[in-house]
Protein backbone atom coordinates (compact mmCIF):
# COMPACT_ATOMS: atom_id res chain seq x y z
CA UNK A 1 0.00 0.00 0.00
CA UNK A 2 1.41 3.27 -0.83
CA UNK A 3 1.77 6.25 0.89
CA UNK A 4 -1.33 8.14 -1.22
CA UNK A 5 -3.06 5.13 -0.91
CA UNK A 6 -3.42 5.49 2.66
CA UNK A 7 -4.08 9.28 3.10
CA UNK A 8 -6.70 8.56 0.27
CA UNK A 9 -8.39 6.15 2.63
CA UNK A 10 -7.76 8.84 5.71
CA UNK A 11 -9.66 11.26 3.76
CA UNK A 12 -12.43 8.74 2.50
CA UNK A 13 -13.24 7.41 6.16
CA UNK A 14 -12.34 10.53 8.02
CA UNK A 15 -10.39 8.64 10.64
CA UNK A 16 -6.62 7.48 11.23
CA UNK A 17 -8.07 5.03 13.44
CA UNK A 18 -5.96 1.64 13.61
CA UNK A 19 -7.70 -1.43 15.70
CA UNK A 20 -5.24 -3.20 17.38
CA UNK A 21 -6.09 -7.12 17.21
CA UNK A 22 -4.45 -8.21 21.24
CA UNK A 23 -7.10 -10.83 20.92
CA UNK A 24 -7.13 -13.24 23.93
CA UNK A 25 -8.35 -16.63 24.40
CA UNK A 26 -9.47 -16.40 28.21
CA UNK A 27 -11.30 -12.78 26.78
CA UNK A 28 -13.59 -13.83 24.24
CA UNK A 29 -17.47 -14.05 24.75
CA UNK A 30 -18.38 -17.76 26.29
CA UNK A 31 -20.69 -18.07 23.23
CA UNK A 32 -16.96 -17.72 20.80
CA UNK A 33 -15.25 -20.73 23.19
CA UNK A 34 -16.76 -23.39 21.09
CA UNK A 35 -15.74 -23.25 17.80
CA UNK A 36 -12.40 -24.22 15.71
CA UNK A 37 -11.29 -20.69 15.37
CA UNK A 38 -12.95 -18.68 18.22
CA UNK A 39 -9.66 -16.33 18.13
CA UNK A 40 -10.57 -15.38 13.98
CA UNK A 41 -14.35 -15.83 14.76
CA UNK A 42 -13.94 -12.61 17.26
CA UNK A 43 -11.67 -11.13 15.09
CA UNK A 44 -13.96 -11.37 11.92
CA UNK A 45 -16.83 -9.89 14.07
CA UNK A 46 -14.93 -7.17 15.00
CA UNK A 47 -13.44 -6.50 11.80
CA UNK A 48 -16.96 -6.94 10.17
CA UNK A 49 -17.95 -4.12 12.16
CA UNK A 50 -14.85 -1.44 12.61
CA UNK A 51 -13.88 -1.76 9.03
CA UNK A 52 -15.73 1.62 7.80
CA UNK A 53 -14.19 3.51 10.76
CA UNK A 54 -10.91 1.90 10.87
CA UNK A 55 -7.95 2.61 8.27
CA UNK A 56 -5.79 -0.06 9.62
CA UNK A 57 -5.92 -3.16 11.76
CA UNK A 58 -2.83 -3.83 14.10
CA UNK A 59 -2.83 -8.30 15.10
CA UNK A 60 -0.17 -8.65 17.86
CA UNK A 61 1.65 -11.76 16.88
CA UNK A 62 2.24 -12.85 20.66
CA UNK A 63 -1.38 -13.34 21.07
CA UNK A 64 -1.80 -15.52 18.47
CA UNK A 65 1.98 -17.35 19.27
CA UNK A 66 1.01 -18.11 22.45
CA UNK A 67 -1.77 -19.87 21.33
CA UNK A 68 0.11 -22.36 19.69
CA UNK A 69 -0.08 -23.72 16.00
CA UNK A 70 -3.27 -23.24 16.27
CA UNK A 71 -3.12 -19.40 17.18
CA UNK A 72 -0.65 -18.83 14.37
CA UNK A 73 -3.16 -20.46 12.00
CA UNK A 74 -5.71 -17.71 13.04
CA UNK A 75 -3.10 -14.94 12.30
CA UNK A 76 -3.02 -15.91 8.53
CA UNK A 77 -6.81 -16.36 8.60
CA UNK A 78 -7.44 -12.63 10.40
CA UNK A 79 -4.96 -11.14 7.99
CA UNK A 80 -5.84 -13.12 4.88
CA UNK A 81 -9.66 -11.89 5.69
CA UNK A 82 -8.97 -7.96 5.47
CA UNK A 83 -6.60 -8.70 2.67
CA UNK A 84 -9.86 -10.63 0.93
CA UNK A 85 -12.73 -8.60 2.22
CA UNK A 86 -11.00 -4.99 2.93
CA UNK A 87 -8.09 -4.82 0.93
CA UNK A 88 -7.63 -1.43 1.28
CA UNK A 89 -7.05 -0.98 5.24
CA UNK A 90 -3.49 -1.75 6.20
CA UNK A 91 -2.64 -4.77 7.89
CA UNK A 92 0.24 -3.98 10.80
CA UNK A 93 1.97 -7.09 11.99
CA UNK A 94 2.70 -5.99 15.32
CA UNK A 95 5.89 -8.32 15.82
CA UNK A 96 8.73 -6.12 16.52
CA UNK A 97 10.93 -8.15 14.89
CA UNK A 98 14.95 -7.06 14.89
CA UNK A 99 17.90 -9.81 13.59
CA UNK A 100 20.81 -10.11 11.53
CA UNK A 101 20.17 -9.79 7.76
CA UNK A 102 19.54 -13.39 6.58
CA UNK A 103 16.97 -14.13 9.56
CA UNK A 104 15.53 -10.30 9.22
CA UNK A 105 14.73 -11.94 5.23
CA UNK A 106 12.89 -15.07 6.80
CA UNK A 107 10.84 -12.37 8.77
CA UNK A 108 9.76 -10.49 5.89
CA UNK A 109 8.70 -13.50 3.72
CA UNK A 110 6.76 -14.51 6.63
CA UNK A 111 4.66 -11.12 7.00
CA UNK A 112 4.95 -9.81 3.67
CA UNK A 113 4.84 -13.20 1.45
CA UNK A 114 3.45 -15.50 3.17
CA UNK A 115 0.57 -13.49 4.91
CA UNK A 116 0.06 -10.52 2.68
CA UNK A 117 0.53 -7.85 5.50
CA UNK A 118 1.20 -4.21 4.60
CA UNK A 119 3.50 -3.68 7.36
CA UNK A 120 6.00 -5.19 10.16
CA UNK A 121 7.22 -3.35 13.37
CA UNK A 122 10.52 -3.84 13.81
CA UNK A 123 13.11 -3.08 16.59
CA UNK A 124 15.91 -0.65 16.22
CA UNK A 125 18.72 -2.31 18.10
CA UNK A 126 20.30 -4.69 15.76
CA UNK A 127 20.69 -1.82 13.12
CA UNK A 128 20.57 -1.70 9.61
CA UNK A 129 20.75 -5.04 8.39
CA UNK A 130 17.35 -5.62 10.69
CA UNK A 131 15.84 -2.98 8.49
CA UNK A 132 17.03 -2.94 4.92
CA UNK A 133 15.57 -6.80 3.78
CA UNK A 134 11.75 -5.77 4.57
CA UNK A 135 12.33 -2.81 2.51
CA UNK A 136 13.18 -4.49 -0.47
CA UNK A 137 9.50 -5.50 -0.73
CA UNK A 138 7.96 -2.75 -2.85
CA UNK A 139 4.63 -1.09 -1.25
CA UNK A 140 5.69 -2.75 2.33
CA UNK A 141 6.34 -0.64 5.22
CA UNK A 142 8.85 -0.84 8.11
CA UNK A 143 6.87 0.37 11.21
CA UNK A 144 10.69 1.10 13.52
CA UNK A 145 10.46 1.71 17.77
CA UNK A 146 11.40 5.08 18.45
CA UNK A 147 9.86 5.99 21.55
CA UNK A 148 7.33 3.58 23.09
CA UNK A 149 4.78 4.20 25.46
CA UNK A 150 5.66 1.55 28.40
CA UNK A 151 7.66 2.32 31.88
CA UNK A 152 10.54 0.40 30.46
CA UNK A 153 10.86 3.05 27.78
CA UNK A 154 13.01 5.52 30.30
CA UNK A 155 15.53 2.59 30.81
CA UNK A 156 17.43 2.81 27.38
CA UNK A 157 14.86 5.39 24.43
CA UNK A 158 15.53 8.94 26.68
CA UNK A 159 19.67 8.47 27.02
CA UNK A 160 21.39 11.00 26.21
CA UNK A 161 24.27 10.52 23.66
CA UNK A 162 27.23 12.67 23.39
CA UNK A 163 25.93 15.35 21.20
CA UNK A 164 23.01 15.95 23.60
CA UNK A 165 20.33 14.03 21.69
CA UNK A 166 19.00 11.26 22.92
CA UNK A 167 18.85 7.34 21.45
CA UNK A 168 15.41 7.81 20.37
CA UNK A 169 16.07 10.99 18.40
CA UNK A 170 19.36 9.22 16.79
CA UNK A 171 17.54 6.41 16.19
CA UNK A 172 14.87 8.62 14.09
CA UNK A 173 18.19 10.32 12.38
CA UNK A 174 19.93 7.86 10.88
CA UNK A 175 17.22 5.32 10.40
CA UNK A 176 15.74 7.55 8.44
CA UNK A 177 18.05 7.11 5.73
CA UNK A 178 17.71 3.75 5.40
CA UNK A 179 14.01 4.35 3.70
CA UNK A 180 12.17 7.12 3.03
CA UNK A 181 8.73 8.36 4.28
CA UNK A 182 7.04 6.12 1.60
CA UNK A 183 8.47 2.49 3.12
CA UNK A 184 8.65 3.87 6.86
CA UNK A 185 6.90 4.63 9.38
CA UNK A 186 7.69 4.82 13.53
CA UNK A 187 5.76 4.36 16.73
CA UNK A 188 5.98 6.91 19.15
CA UNK A 189 4.24 6.97 22.23
CA UNK A 190 1.06 8.67 22.89
CA UNK A 191 1.84 9.20 26.61
CA UNK A 192 4.67 11.20 25.46
CA UNK A 193 2.83 13.80 23.34
CA UNK A 194 4.93 16.73 24.03
CA UNK A 195 8.05 14.96 22.53
CA UNK A 196 6.11 14.53 19.04
CA UNK A 197 7.57 18.37 19.05
CA UNK A 198 11.13 16.96 18.64
CA UNK A 199 10.28 14.00 16.58
CA UNK A 200 8.72 16.15 13.56
CA UNK A 201 11.65 18.37 13.65
CA UNK A 202 13.21 15.32 12.57
CA UNK A 203 10.98 13.36 10.66
CA UNK A 204 8.66 15.88 9.23
CA UNK A 205 7.13 13.39 6.66
CA UNK A 206 6.84 10.02 7.96
CA UNK A 207 3.58 8.34 9.32
CA UNK A 208 4.08 7.89 13.15
CA UNK A 209 2.39 4.95 14.59
CA UNK A 210 0.84 5.52 17.79
CA UNK A 211 0.14 3.35 20.50
CA UNK A 212 -1.45 3.99 24.09
CA UNK A 213 -4.68 5.65 23.38
CA UNK A 214 -7.02 3.73 25.21
CA UNK A 215 -5.88 1.40 27.89
CA UNK A 216 -2.71 3.01 27.96
CA UNK A 217 -3.89 6.27 28.69
CA UNK A 218 -2.62 9.14 25.62
CA UNK A 219 -4.71 11.90 24.71
CA UNK A 220 -6.02 11.89 21.16
CA UNK A 221 -6.27 15.74 20.80
CA UNK A 222 -2.66 16.28 22.45
CA UNK A 223 -1.30 13.81 19.93
CA UNK A 224 -3.15 15.48 17.14
CA UNK A 225 -1.53 18.89 18.07
CA UNK A 226 2.50 17.94 17.98
CA UNK A 227 2.39 14.92 15.30
CA UNK A 228 -0.45 15.67 12.61
CA UNK A 229 1.21 16.92 9.37
CA UNK A 230 -0.16 18.49 5.91
CA UNK A 231 -0.97 14.58 4.77
CA UNK A 232 -2.71 13.48 8.42
CA UNK A 233 1.04 11.53 8.99
CA UNK A 234 -0.55 10.01 12.43
CA UNK A 235 -2.09 6.38 12.97
CA UNK A 236 -3.06 5.98 16.45
CA UNK A 237 -3.96 2.54 17.88
CA UNK A 238 -6.65 1.42 19.98
CA UNK A 239 -6.57 -2.16 21.09
CA UNK A 240 -8.27 -2.94 24.52
CA UNK A 241 -10.61 -0.44 24.83
CA UNK A 242 -12.21 -0.88 21.94
CA UNK A 243 -12.40 -4.74 21.15
CA UNK A 244 -13.09 -5.28 24.94
CA UNK A 245 -15.80 -3.16 25.44
CA UNK A 246 -18.38 -5.67 25.80
CA UNK A 247 -17.49 -8.98 26.66
CA UNK A 248 -21.19 -10.79 25.52
CA UNK A 249 -22.78 -11.26 22.48
CA UNK A 250 -23.42 -7.92 21.76
CA UNK A 251 -19.32 -7.40 21.82
CA UNK A 252 -18.60 -6.39 17.68
CA UNK A 253 -21.49 -3.96 18.22
CA UNK A 254 -19.89 -2.17 21.58
CA UNK A 255 -16.53 -2.29 19.48
CA UNK A 256 -18.24 -0.57 16.62
CA UNK A 257 -19.59 2.30 18.83
CA UNK A 258 -16.79 2.29 20.93
CA UNK A 259 -14.69 2.62 17.51
CA UNK A 260 -17.17 5.38 16.30
CA UNK A 261 -16.71 7.46 19.31
CA UNK A 262 -12.38 7.55 18.44
CA UNK A 263 -13.55 8.19 14.83
CA UNK A 264 -15.85 11.10 15.50
CA UNK A 265 -13.18 13.01 17.66
CA UNK A 266 -10.62 12.42 14.68
CA UNK A 267 -13.17 13.46 12.20
CA UNK A 268 -13.81 16.65 14.55
CA UNK A 269 -9.62 17.09 14.94
CA UNK A 270 -8.91 16.56 10.62
CA UNK A 271 -11.56 19.37 9.75
CA UNK A 272 -9.80 21.81 12.73
CA UNK A 273 -6.56 21.16 10.77
CA UNK A 274 -8.08 21.85 7.61
CA UNK A 275 -7.60 18.01 6.56
CA UNK A 276 -11.01 17.06 6.48
CA UNK A 277 -12.46 17.50 2.92
CA UNK A 278 -10.29 16.60 -0.26
CA UNK A 279 -10.21 20.32 -1.46
CA UNK A 280 -8.27 21.09 1.21
CA UNK A 281 -5.27 18.67 1.48
CA UNK A 282 -4.99 18.65 -2.57
CA UNK B 1 17.44 -25.51 33.85
CA UNK B 2 20.07 -24.10 36.72
CA UNK B 3 23.13 -22.73 35.98
CA UNK B 4 24.57 -25.35 38.41
CA UNK B 5 22.91 -28.47 36.24
CA UNK B 6 24.49 -26.56 32.91
CA UNK B 7 27.47 -26.27 34.67
CA UNK B 8 27.19 -30.01 35.37
CA UNK B 9 26.74 -30.44 31.45
CA UNK B 10 29.81 -28.63 30.20
CA UNK B 11 31.97 -30.75 32.43
CA UNK B 12 30.18 -33.96 31.38
CA UNK B 13 30.58 -32.76 27.82
CA UNK B 14 33.89 -31.35 27.74
CA UNK B 15 32.03 -28.90 25.36
CA UNK B 16 30.10 -25.55 25.60
CA UNK B 17 28.71 -25.82 22.07
CA UNK B 18 25.43 -24.71 21.22
CA UNK B 19 24.21 -26.05 17.67
CA UNK B 20 21.60 -23.33 16.00
CA UNK B 21 19.11 -24.85 14.22
CA UNK B 22 18.27 -22.44 11.58
CA UNK B 23 16.35 -24.93 9.41
CA UNK B 24 15.57 -23.74 5.85
CA UNK B 25 13.60 -25.79 3.84
CA UNK B 26 15.31 -24.95 1.11
CA UNK B 27 18.21 -26.06 1.58
CA UNK B 28 17.38 -29.90 3.14
CA UNK B 29 18.65 -32.45 1.50
CA UNK B 30 16.35 -33.52 -1.34
CA UNK B 31 15.46 -36.86 0.29
CA UNK B 32 13.87 -35.49 3.02
CA UNK B 33 11.62 -33.28 0.91
CA UNK B 34 8.70 -35.75 1.06
CA UNK B 35 7.49 -36.34 4.36
CA UNK B 36 4.83 -34.49 6.47
CA UNK B 37 7.40 -32.13 8.73
CA UNK B 38 10.93 -31.77 6.78
CA UNK B 39 12.27 -29.68 9.08
CA UNK B 40 11.52 -31.67 12.34
CA UNK B 41 12.86 -34.53 10.04
CA UNK B 42 16.07 -32.64 9.54
CA UNK B 43 16.42 -31.32 13.18
CA UNK B 44 15.54 -35.05 14.55
CA UNK B 45 18.34 -36.51 13.02
CA UNK B 46 21.10 -33.43 13.51
CA UNK B 47 19.84 -33.38 17.47
CA UNK B 48 20.34 -37.13 17.27
CA UNK B 49 23.55 -36.81 15.89
CA UNK B 50 25.44 -34.55 17.88
CA UNK B 51 23.87 -34.13 21.09
CA UNK B 52 26.62 -35.91 23.22
CA UNK B 53 28.69 -32.90 21.64
CA UNK B 54 26.33 -29.57 22.13
CA UNK B 55 24.74 -28.61 25.57
CA UNK B 56 22.23 -26.31 23.50
CA UNK B 57 20.47 -26.30 20.88
CA UNK B 58 19.30 -23.32 19.70
CA UNK B 59 15.83 -22.84 17.45
CA UNK B 60 16.22 -19.53 15.33
CA UNK B 61 11.88 -18.73 15.48
CA UNK B 62 12.49 -16.87 12.16
CA UNK B 63 12.72 -19.69 9.79
CA UNK B 64 9.86 -21.80 11.11
CA UNK B 65 7.62 -18.97 11.10
CA UNK B 66 8.74 -18.30 7.45
CA UNK B 67 7.07 -21.86 6.75
CA UNK B 68 3.68 -20.48 8.38
CA UNK B 69 1.60 -22.84 10.50
CA UNK B 70 3.07 -25.76 9.43
CA UNK B 71 6.97 -24.53 10.10
CA UNK B 72 5.55 -23.18 13.45
CA UNK B 73 4.34 -27.06 14.07
CA UNK B 74 7.90 -28.51 13.49
CA UNK B 75 9.36 -25.90 15.98
CA UNK B 76 7.25 -27.44 18.76
CA UNK B 77 7.73 -30.81 17.93
CA UNK B 78 11.66 -29.47 17.79
CA UNK B 79 11.31 -28.63 21.08
CA UNK B 80 9.27 -31.33 22.37
CA UNK B 81 11.49 -34.03 20.97
CA UNK B 82 14.67 -32.18 22.62
CA UNK B 83 12.74 -32.01 26.05
CA UNK B 84 11.43 -35.55 25.85
CA UNK B 85 14.74 -37.86 24.61
CA UNK B 86 17.57 -34.97 25.90
CA UNK B 87 15.53 -33.29 29.17
CA UNK B 88 19.60 -32.04 30.16
CA UNK B 89 20.21 -30.22 27.23
CA UNK B 90 19.49 -26.42 27.18
CA UNK B 91 16.75 -25.33 24.50
CA UNK B 92 16.88 -21.38 23.09
CA UNK B 93 14.03 -20.14 21.29
CA UNK B 94 15.72 -17.46 19.17
CA UNK B 95 13.31 -14.99 19.07
CA UNK B 96 14.60 -11.64 20.17
CA UNK B 97 10.94 -10.55 20.98
CA UNK B 98 11.23 -7.40 23.20
CA UNK B 99 7.65 -5.41 24.17
CA UNK B 100 5.48 -4.20 26.98
CA UNK B 101 4.86 -5.79 29.79
CA UNK B 102 1.38 -7.67 28.78
CA UNK B 103 2.94 -8.32 25.30
CA UNK B 104 6.07 -10.11 27.46
CA UNK B 105 3.47 -11.98 29.54
CA UNK B 106 2.13 -13.54 26.09
CA UNK B 107 5.49 -14.61 25.09
CA UNK B 108 6.78 -15.59 28.27
CA UNK B 109 3.99 -18.43 28.18
CA UNK B 110 4.26 -19.39 24.57
CA UNK B 111 7.99 -20.43 25.04
CA UNK B 112 8.18 -21.13 28.67
CA UNK B 113 5.06 -22.87 29.22
CA UNK B 114 3.83 -23.92 26.04
CA UNK B 115 7.04 -24.89 24.52
CA UNK B 116 8.87 -25.61 27.85
CA UNK B 117 12.07 -24.25 26.18
CA UNK B 118 14.73 -23.01 28.49
CA UNK B 119 15.42 -19.92 27.65
CA UNK B 120 14.61 -16.87 24.87
CA UNK B 121 16.55 -14.53 23.58
CA UNK B 122 14.96 -10.63 23.99
CA UNK B 123 16.06 -7.15 22.56
CA UNK B 124 16.48 -4.23 24.74
CA UNK B 125 15.41 -1.44 23.59
CA UNK B 126 12.37 -1.31 25.41
CA UNK B 127 13.16 -1.86 28.65
CA UNK B 128 12.50 -3.74 31.86
CA UNK B 129 8.75 -4.84 31.08
CA UNK B 130 10.42 -6.55 28.09
CA UNK B 131 12.25 -8.56 30.43
CA UNK B 132 10.32 -8.53 33.69
CA UNK B 133 8.22 -11.36 32.77
CA UNK B 134 10.29 -13.89 31.74
CA UNK B 135 11.71 -14.22 34.75
CA UNK B 136 9.17 -14.89 36.76
CA UNK B 137 9.22 -18.17 35.48
CA UNK B 138 11.88 -20.60 37.77
CA UNK B 139 14.34 -22.24 36.31
CA UNK B 140 14.53 -20.22 33.09
CA UNK B 141 16.57 -18.02 31.29
CA UNK B 142 16.41 -14.41 29.48
CA UNK B 143 19.58 -13.81 27.25
CA UNK B 144 19.27 -10.28 26.56
CA UNK B 145 20.64 -9.09 22.97
CA UNK B 146 24.39 -6.74 24.50
CA UNK B 147 26.44 -6.51 21.75
CA UNK B 148 25.63 -8.24 18.12
CA UNK B 149 27.52 -9.58 15.66
CA UNK B 150 26.36 -8.24 12.76
CA UNK B 151 27.38 -5.02 10.57
CA UNK B 152 24.18 -3.12 11.97
CA UNK B 153 25.30 -3.77 15.29
CA UNK B 154 27.23 -0.33 15.18
CA UNK B 155 24.64 1.40 14.27
CA UNK B 156 23.58 2.26 17.55
CA UNK B 157 25.14 -0.50 20.23
CA UNK B 158 28.51 1.37 20.41
CA UNK B 159 27.00 4.73 20.51
CA UNK B 160 28.98 6.39 23.64
CA UNK B 161 26.43 7.84 26.25
CA UNK B 162 26.98 11.01 28.29
CA UNK B 163 29.62 9.31 30.95
CA UNK B 164 31.53 7.83 28.04
CA UNK B 165 30.18 3.91 28.43
CA UNK B 166 29.03 2.50 25.23
CA UNK B 167 25.04 2.02 24.80
CA UNK B 168 25.84 -1.74 25.16
CA UNK B 169 27.78 -0.92 28.48
CA UNK B 170 24.81 1.13 30.39
CA UNK B 171 22.85 -1.56 29.00
CA UNK B 172 24.63 -4.85 30.84
CA UNK B 173 24.79 -2.23 34.01
CA UNK B 174 21.51 -1.71 34.27
CA UNK B 175 19.75 -4.75 32.93
CA UNK B 176 21.92 -6.83 35.14
CA UNK B 177 19.79 -5.46 38.21
CA UNK B 178 16.73 -6.63 37.19
CA UNK B 179 17.55 -10.79 37.16
CA UNK B 180 20.75 -12.25 38.62
CA UNK B 181 23.34 -14.64 36.71
CA UNK B 182 20.98 -17.36 37.85
CA UNK B 183 18.21 -16.42 35.67
CA UNK B 184 19.89 -14.01 32.45
CA UNK B 185 22.55 -14.31 30.08
CA UNK B 186 23.47 -11.49 27.26
CA UNK B 187 24.58 -12.39 23.78
CA UNK B 188 27.79 -11.14 22.97
CA UNK B 189 29.17 -11.53 19.43
CA UNK B 190 32.40 -13.49 18.86
CA UNK B 191 33.45 -11.17 15.79
CA UNK B 192 34.39 -8.80 19.03
CA UNK B 193 36.17 -10.69 21.47
CA UNK B 194 38.45 -8.01 22.77
CA UNK B 195 35.27 -6.10 23.48
CA UNK B 196 34.79 -9.06 26.31
CA UNK B 197 37.15 -7.83 28.70
CA UNK B 198 34.63 -4.77 28.97
CA UNK B 199 31.98 -7.23 29.46
CA UNK B 200 33.54 -9.18 31.97
CA UNK B 201 34.62 -6.15 34.03
CA UNK B 202 30.49 -5.63 34.16
CA UNK B 203 29.18 -8.95 34.36
CA UNK B 204 31.32 -11.46 35.80
CA UNK B 205 29.30 -13.89 36.56
CA UNK B 206 26.66 -14.45 33.28
CA UNK B 207 26.73 -16.63 31.11
CA UNK B 208 27.19 -15.53 27.58
CA UNK B 209 25.75 -16.29 24.63
CA UNK B 210 27.99 -16.32 21.66
CA UNK B 211 26.98 -16.36 18.00
CA UNK B 212 29.03 -15.74 15.39
CA UNK B 213 31.39 -19.08 15.56
CA UNK B 214 31.46 -20.18 11.99
CA UNK B 215 29.89 -18.95 9.12
CA UNK B 216 30.23 -15.09 10.45
CA UNK B 217 33.02 -16.22 11.01
CA UNK B 218 34.72 -15.56 14.81
CA UNK B 219 37.74 -17.08 16.40
CA UNK B 220 37.18 -19.61 19.43
CA UNK B 221 40.56 -19.37 21.21
CA UNK B 222 40.11 -15.85 21.00
CA UNK B 223 36.53 -15.76 22.39
CA UNK B 224 37.58 -18.33 25.58
CA UNK B 225 40.56 -16.21 25.97
CA UNK B 226 38.67 -13.11 27.04
CA UNK B 227 35.27 -14.93 28.01
CA UNK B 228 35.66 -17.44 30.21
CA UNK B 229 35.10 -17.35 33.44
CA UNK B 230 35.59 -20.01 36.85
CA UNK B 231 32.21 -21.80 35.43
CA UNK B 232 32.92 -21.52 31.97
CA UNK B 233 30.42 -18.95 31.82
CA UNK B 234 30.26 -18.93 27.99
CA UNK B 235 27.88 -20.61 25.37
CA UNK B 236 29.02 -20.74 21.69
CA UNK B 237 26.88 -21.22 18.92
CA UNK B 238 27.48 -22.65 15.91
CA UNK B 239 24.28 -22.47 13.14
CA UNK B 240 25.12 -23.49 9.33
CA UNK B 241 28.68 -24.57 9.57
CA UNK B 242 27.56 -27.69 11.94
CA UNK B 243 24.07 -28.56 10.20
CA UNK B 244 25.34 -27.80 6.88
CA UNK B 245 28.02 -29.58 6.91
CA UNK B 246 26.30 -31.67 4.09
CA UNK B 247 23.81 -31.61 1.60
CA UNK B 248 23.63 -35.61 1.12
CA UNK B 249 22.01 -37.98 2.70
CA UNK B 250 24.80 -38.10 4.97
CA UNK B 251 24.01 -34.38 6.59
CA UNK B 252 23.66 -35.83 10.09
CA UNK B 253 27.27 -37.92 10.25
CA UNK B 254 28.71 -35.05 8.83
CA UNK B 255 26.66 -32.48 11.05
CA UNK B 256 28.53 -34.61 13.89
CA UNK B 257 32.25 -35.08 13.04
CA UNK B 258 31.95 -30.89 12.66
CA UNK B 259 30.66 -30.65 15.75
CA UNK B 260 33.20 -33.01 17.13
CA UNK B 261 35.78 -30.72 15.92
CA UNK B 262 34.52 -27.76 17.56
CA UNK B 263 33.74 -29.59 20.82
CA UNK B 264 37.47 -31.26 20.39
CA UNK B 265 38.91 -27.07 20.29
CA UNK B 266 36.24 -26.79 23.40
CA UNK B 267 37.53 -29.70 25.29
CA UNK B 268 41.58 -28.19 24.74
CA UNK B 269 40.21 -24.47 25.89
CA UNK B 270 38.81 -25.83 28.79
CA UNK B 271 42.13 -28.16 29.99
CA UNK B 272 43.86 -25.38 29.13
CA UNK B 273 42.01 -22.78 31.66
CA UNK B 274 41.98 -25.62 33.96
CA UNK B 275 38.43 -26.06 33.69
CA UNK B 276 38.98 -29.69 32.07
CA UNK B 277 38.68 -32.08 35.19
CA UNK B 278 35.35 -32.34 37.64
CA UNK B 279 38.33 -32.31 40.63
CA UNK B 280 39.87 -28.60 39.38
CA UNK B 281 36.56 -26.75 39.38
CA UNK B 282 35.03 -28.00 42.66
Amino acid sequence: MTRDQLFEQIRKKHSFLCVGLDTEADRLPEHLNHGEYPLFEFNRQIIDATHSLAIAYKPNVAFYECAGTPGWKQLELTVAYIRDRYPDILVIADAKRGDIGNTTRKYAETFFRHMSCDAVTVAPYMGSDSVLPFLEYPGKWVILLALTSNQGADDFQLLHINRGQRLFEIILEKSSSWGSPDNMMYVVGATRASMLVKVREIIPDHFLLIPGIGAQGGDLREVADYGLNSRCGLIVNSSRAIIYADSTKRFAEAARARAGEVQREMEGILRDKGLGTISSVF
